[in-house]
């Protein structure tokens, strides 16, 4: 079931990259049912903020009318930012599966485990590797592209 | 001047209180412009994102026209939480100044330093206990009034 709802979260990843966004999918599952899902939009939104876990968290507080998440999942391609891991705690979400990892700025397993210190009022169960490698070569295609297309953009000038 | 503005934060957080949401206030000066103002609204609108400082920062972002809010200073009346110590990384905000320190889940001095880590694209300049006091007091006034409110609320029952 994880990767199936793994593939949901890579079918957004695809829509960023479809219009020039760095590819990172979520959605967020409550009692079987997708009650949201986004994708990263950062350049096209120009806020910061506008991180694909962030989007799906607010659409499911809209959605359930609540701050609280409770008997929901995450799915993500990468592995959370400290902002992102941040909003998880927040939003009190039980359990956060994840694709590939994010060694730069990932805040689950690389460089912090934010969603599992007992000091915070709130931690998750993380399950990583879901399709990790279709995850990862989404974002490395990505930028092998844009590299290519700068490189060929300096040479017609 | 880091009080004047510290000030404008605190009439946020007041106005928080004033609708029964915890008082937590913050601005973001730009070239000695407050370019953005907001408060702690979890309650009201149900969504667990909408910290003082993520409201700010979102506000920033739209009249900047700009993910990265260079050349701003934030103004927090507390300890930022992870969740919005990773807004002010990924905004790229350069100097954070807070009142109070949350000894429960502040990531910037007491349980992480998140805004200063090297391993992240970004770190920040750190101002910490500006009107310390008087930002910390709203908060235990705050929940000192609600603790009496739930217990009038009990005898009448």
């Amino acid at each position: 079931m994880d990767e199936y709802y793994m593939k949901l979260a890579i079918e957004e990843a695809n829509k960023a990259a479809a219009i020039g966004e760095v590819p990172i999918g979520a959605i967020i599952v409550y009692k079987d049912e997708v009650i949201a899902s986004a994708y990263n939009l950062r350049e096209t939104t120009k806020n910061a903020t506008t991180h694909a876990e962030l989007l799906a968290i607010q659409e499911a507080c809209n959605k359930l009318e609540n701050w609280r998440l409770e008997e929901t999942t995450l799915y993500v391609t990468l592995e959370p930012c400290p902002m992102c891991a941040g909003a998880i705690l927040q939003s009190r979400i039980p359990r956060v599966v994840y694709g590939a990892r994010d060694a730069k700025a990932g805040c689950v397993d690389s460089l912090y485990h934010l969603l599992n210190d007992s000091r915070f009022n709130h931690e998750c169960d993380v399950t990583e590797g879901v399709l990790a490698e279709e995850c990862g070569n989404l974002l490395t295609e990505f930028f092998r592209d844009l590299r290519a297309k700068k490189k060929n953009q300096k040479r017609q000038l």
